[in-house]
């Protein structure tokens, strides 16, 4: 509880310190921790609370999290709408707390769970619409760990000026997330921004849809701003190999490359980056 | 369509500008549009095709948007699972096209839509649930415009600083947002972490209800990065009347805050700021 970095192995790159003849450093490093809470709400009684919503989370305040959700969601008015709000056990081993359970005092209504209330997404949100921790992980049909592309690590550090040459919208605002698809030599085939990261690779992927080109194979994606568990998820359903940011992953991003056998690069700076999973796709000449 | 950036009014502030005695100068500035998009999806034929999401998005690529959140969801495989899709008409007037209608080619399952399958966010995300825009938005309850909150621009100035020399998880990770709630006097009342921005401002607002501080009149909410319309609605549901950004607010955020009548004030960095609406609460000396 309270969780909120945990430690990955990295292989860090300096190119400048490669051309210097130092290799490239494997280490510990420090990861904001991200994991699903599930905010159940219902009456009191001995039944099982019904699953409200998932939120991909840093773990600690999970209490004030639930009731500041069910607030903001304009569910509760006040804490005297709460009778209890506890952190229990899900169904995970080893168990996590990642369970919120409000019970509602009594004569305040049940939120509405209607088939029409379903998938919501916000500028900054991707995928909605599960209600339960298991629902969060869709599966993708294209075998990401196979793929042969490698690529040298001087192609990866030239890819978010490419990526910033090309928005020209983001100059005018400050305000705009992108998502650049690169081919394996460099070249940038498509750029899409968005408020939302997500819905910057949704575009991404959609066009990559309508091309004909999935599963994106020999490809790399290029974020701004950090890597979620929910861009990693997009960007393996569309068979991607490397997944590149400019700023953090999050642990469960981290953990669901490695599941994928995706190349994740992350605070991909000038000639710096951190390669937290996938590190042989990489070459780094001495 | 593929409008990326609108212009709304702001007040900038500079601080060292207006102790050499110039006055604050107020001037059109582009801000990133945020706007709903529902992605209806189901079989082909005169019936109207379900609602399945919505998602605060920039305009634009809008089908590419809806087919690729259909694959990285895993409701569709290929380009041939999709029959037709169109952007159409929403209910809105003037009409914004903020509806991408999908039809499925013959075969395809249409999405479920069960109950249980209600609320998900993700760690860049909020609210989730919602299939039309309309349900979208909920209601505060505190009547922000009235509030009388006046406050030195100098103060506001300052709160950035005190959110980051409280922030002892953001050196280590460079991954997470922040969510700072201030008293009137500059004093910070309560500060929170999350990977997702939202999370930590309904962490924030549940510490307050439960703290029985709601409304939390007389209040300023500082948040680390952009303003979305999110945000901003999760500040009126508590009653906030001066809402902060480091970065820069999207066009709903601005006009929610407008509707709301609550202060919003973006690119707080150094002695400069912006100030979108409520201006009326900030002091300036010269």
């Amino acid at each position: 509880m309270g969780r909120a970095t945990d430690r990955r192995g990295v292989l860090r790159i300096d190119l400048d310190a490669a051309a210097a003849g130092r290799a490239p450093v494997r280490r510990p490093d420090s990861l904001s921790v991200e994991e699903p809470l599930e905010i159940r709400v219902g009456p009191a009684g001995p039944g099982r609370r019904k699953p409200l919503a998932v939120t991909m989370r840093t773990p600690g305040d999970d209490i004030d999290l639930a009731i500041g959700f069910l607030l903001t969601e304009g569910l509760i008015r006040s804490a005297e709408d709460v009778q209890t709000a506890q952190l229990c056990a899900g169904a995970e081993t080893p168990n996590t707390y990642n369970v919120v359970d409000v019970v509602l005092a009594p004569g305040v209504p049940e939120p509405a769970t209607d088939p029409a209330r379903n998938f919501y997404t916000t500028s900054s949100c991707g995928v909605c619409g599960k209600a339960s921790i298991d629902a969060v992980r869709t599966r993708s049909l294209f075998p990401v760990a196979d793929d042969p592309l490698t690529v040298p690590a001087e192609l990866v550090a030239e890819l978010p000026d490419k990526l910033r040459a090309a928005q020209k919208a983001f100059d005018r605002t400050g305000g705009l997330h992108a998502a650049g698809l690169f081919t394996a030599d460099g070249a940038l085939a498509v750029l899409r921004e968005d408020v939302g990261r997500h819905n910057a690779v949704d575009k991404v992927v959609g066009w990559a849809v309508r091309q004909q080109l999935l599963p994106l194979a020999g490809h790399l994606l290029l974020v701004s701003g950090r890597a979620s568990f929910e861009l990693t998820q997009k960007a393996w359903m569309a068979g991607v190999p490397l997944l590149a940011a400019v700023s953090a992953p999050s642990t469960l991003a981290a953990d669901l490359a490695a599941e994928a056998g995706m190349t994740l690069v992350g605070f991909l700076r000038g000639r710096t980056m951190n390669v937290y999973t996938g590190a042989h796709r990489l070459t780094v000449d001495a």
